[in-house]
């Protein structure tokens, strides 16, 4: 409503807002309740009377029949005149809640003739060309590594070869695990930017569309700055959203928990952060020194909760069962995992801190977790980000200050389950191994054109069959901020009953 | 194969088989890989080969340029002729991975005309009306309560409506979550039934459409018999198709654990099922005692690890960090159901014992559960079935002999966390609190209907709230056998972030 006086005020001739701007995206089932729906018409019916001698673009779930489509309502003068349906849905957050609406219409506003396409719909062109002075996409395109300079790219190019205005307007902010990055811009017929909106934050502007407004330059777009921006936002989104204020995680001293602490910290502030060390007997006197020397930097709450005495009741309560298989072994590792799950989930259930997550997107591809273990948490922070740019996140971190210490970033990756242990005991180090599941999961490759791009055989064809035989883990695994096309989890479900690939 | 040389030696022009009988369904990302889908060719090639002297419908995925649609490829005389395409995909399951196809077909088959349909475009009968001489659907129609009496009655009208042969073939067998139940059905232009093919299990007819053939009755479908069957042939393909033989789960002395550890033996044999008994302090007499005469009845090999020692450590661990906070309360109660996940996975791990989860849907549903607690397990055999059919499954187990021991039936149901802990101590007792939550999650029904149909407004609300307030947990719930059209889990997804219903 602010944004509508703001706009007659500046002497717009039409306001508009994103894809689903009323309901959030996504949604899910509450596409199909009725009263969701009524609820949103309602908070149209509100904004639409706020239109006095404007236009607006709103975007909201509408029911068509008993079908369900995603709509931009125009308002004009405080009438609503009719409603914008989106025609593709492909999209899988949304796909089985919608049906498919009409496509693209015109609009007239001051004088000029507008296409308004919803969503994806932007995607084909070749539906709405023909003359006219702009066209508007009322979207919600999620954030995905590199997604911001591509969509520049895609935009440019569109209105250059359509010879028109190009108005995308992004949703912003994250709901659970979706990010929204905003990021709206302009293009003129030439394919030049008129307006690049804020990223990761709501933003404002005013756009003339008749030549009269200089073009701007596109700032260079830092992968890891937008990364970590990202998931800043999908943080404080999550927690602010839902009401939370506490977070408590595990502190192990290595650079998983590091990073997300470090963002934690960021996002709601050290005071409400609550860390648990919780070191075993395979603990190396250098993590739970790194790990103590974070909680000194960021002053976080903190205890120390050493597991040896719990897993030694746990292996002794289990010695009859285990008859003679005492032979130290994954069984014995799981254990001290899901220990420090168990100790993890009674200080959140004791003081309601929200456990945030740990695990990185290449140990989750390799099912190098513990599920019930370091698997547990109602958020994952860095699940949907490789190893390898955990550490790009961690330098970004320290660009200022040592917040993560620098030995946490030299050393070694281990899970620290057993003596000795390293994570390069079984693959090659991470730049390597990462790129083989980079290539797997986000580009589809097969094995041989993997091998063939030079990567060693038997390596590739062990990845390929770890990625496979964990899809059972990452089914129970939490909620994942994403920033890649390709996130695990809900929506990239592989069969668990299959015989692919074996 | 084999049933195309049967087919053919009967005398039969046309041999069908189910929607994606090839591929398998659900296959979710697969149906975007290109090896996958040449390998699905390839076995398509190869029953075309065996097709001498008869026409096949066989139903696989195919790309049509770089869109992947459900198919049914139609052979005649060793080629392949075409392929009928599905149109309709709005499906859960295949929606975000299908694309839609063209729709209805016409072949000619031993100088009939026949329309053939795949999957749910057999909802659509406007798009295939008009004379032919039979409407064959090439379908995968899962399992769900009651709906095989509500199919053959679909069937049965539409057939009389058209004035035509129809003609259902589906898919048998479970996929994970997914159970397919077969039930393939033929009906005569008046409606009536000429063939009803096995539920549950494969089978193959050979239908005479020329009028000779005489109807058949419909049997009577007991409601809990079937979910009995679906359960059974899920647990049963789960391990089978997995190539599992052993399972696991802890036996409580409660119905739950009871009607899982019946079916598992029932299915998997007592020598594969191997139970933890893991009383507390809190254990009464009478469940430990009723665990362990089930324990004899079924004659599976059994531990009993109590819980006390494990428990006393964790708490006494965990004392300087919760301080003054030493009240008995929530926390401790999850303490106990995640040590004894720890336990169980602790044995799975160690022998490879597939964990079998336990929970029901009116706990799922309400939230009474403890995640990475009760929650673990590979598989939730009745994790889609209410409470109270849960005592109607095991009185269907009981009906020739005791396997389940009559008190488990009798006595009050109780989590056992506390001290004199009932489950009424909160909600009424389970055939009202059941059909509440049936309601709202099965026919999606507002409050206020519910209300007005005469339950306790406080209670209605108080479950409502329940509800919303769990989605966050069932999130992370593993594949659940399904048998309701709104079963929990991947697809039945409601956004965790929201303000809906508050």
């Amino acid at each position: 409503m602010d944004a509508v006086a703001r706009a007659r005020s500046d002497g717009a001739d039409l306001v508009v807002f994103a894809e689903q701007a009323i309901s959030g995206v996504p949604a899910y089932e509450l596409l199909n309740k009725v009263n969701f729906l009524d609820q949103c018409e309602d908070a149209l019916v509100e904004i639409a009377s706020c239109c006095d001698g404007i236009s607006a673009l709103v975007g909201l779930p509408v029911q068509e029949g008993r079908r369900t489509v995603s709509a931009a309502a125009f308002i004009q003068n405080r009438k609503i005149m009719g409603y914008i349906t989106r025609r593709h849905v492909s999209e899988r957050d949304d796909a089985p809640f919608l049906y498919a609406g009409r496509g693209r219409e015109f609009i007239q506003v001051g004088g000029q003739t507008i296409a308004v396409v919803v969503g994806e719909d932007i995607m084909y062109p070749d539906e709405f060309s023909g003359h006219v002075d702009a066209v508007v996409n009322v979207g919600s395109s999620k954030y995905a590594r590199q997604r911001i300079e591509k969509r520049y790219e895609r935009f440019g190019n569109m209105a250059y070869r359509l010879g028109t205005n190009v108005v995308f307007v992004n949703q912003v902010g994250a709901n659970t695990d979706v990010i929204f990055d905003g990021s709206s811009a302009a293009f003129n017929g030439e394919g030049k930017p008129l307006a690049l909106l804020a990223g990761f934050s709501e933003d404002y502007r005013v756009v003339e569309l008749d030549g009269s407004q200089p073009p701007v330059e596109i700032p260079y777009q830092d992968k890891t700055r937008n990364v970590y921006n990202a998931l800043r936002l999908g943080l404080g989104d999550f927690f602010r959203k839902n009401g939370y204020t506490q977070a408590c995680l595990g502190l192990s001293g290595g650079i998983d928990s590091a990073v997300v602490a470090a963002l934690a910290v960021e996002v709601l502030g050290a005071e409400n952060v609550r860390v648990l060390l919780m070191p075993s007997q395979f603990s190396s006197d250098h993590s739970v020194e790194d790990a103590m020397q974070m909680v000194r930097t960021l002053g976080m709450q903190y205890d120390t909760v050493p597991i040896t005495d719990v897993y030694r009741t746990v292996v002794g309560a289990m010695a009859p069962v285990f008859g003679d298989r005492t032979e130290f072994g994954v069984t014995e590792e799981n254990i001290q995992a899901r220990i420090r799950g168990v100790l993890l989930m009674a200080l959140s259930n004791k003081f309601g801190h929200i456990l945030l997550n740990t695990s990185n997107k290449s140990e989750l591809a390799l099912g190098w977790g513990t599920l019930y273990g370091d698997h547990t948490g109602m958020l994952s922070v860095i699940g949907d980000v490789y190893k390898s740019e955990v550490f790009d996140l961690a330098r970004y971190i320290n660009r200022e200050a040592e917040i993560i210490p620098e030995n946490i970033l030299l050393k070694a990756p281990s899970a620290e389950l057993r003596p000795e242990q390293k994570d390069t005991d079984y693959l090659p180090p991470y730049d390597i191994t990462d790129s083989v599941i980079y290539r797997m999961i986000e580009e589809g490759q097969s094995r041989e054109e993997i091998i063939n791009a030079g990567f060693d055989a038997e390596v590739v064809h062990k990845i390929y069959a770890m990625i496979l035989r964990n899809e059972q883990k990452r089914r129970q695994f939490c909620p994942t901020l994403r920033v890649s096309t390709c996130p695990f989890g809900v929506l990239r479900v592989m069969p668990i009953t299959s015989k692919y690939g074996f």
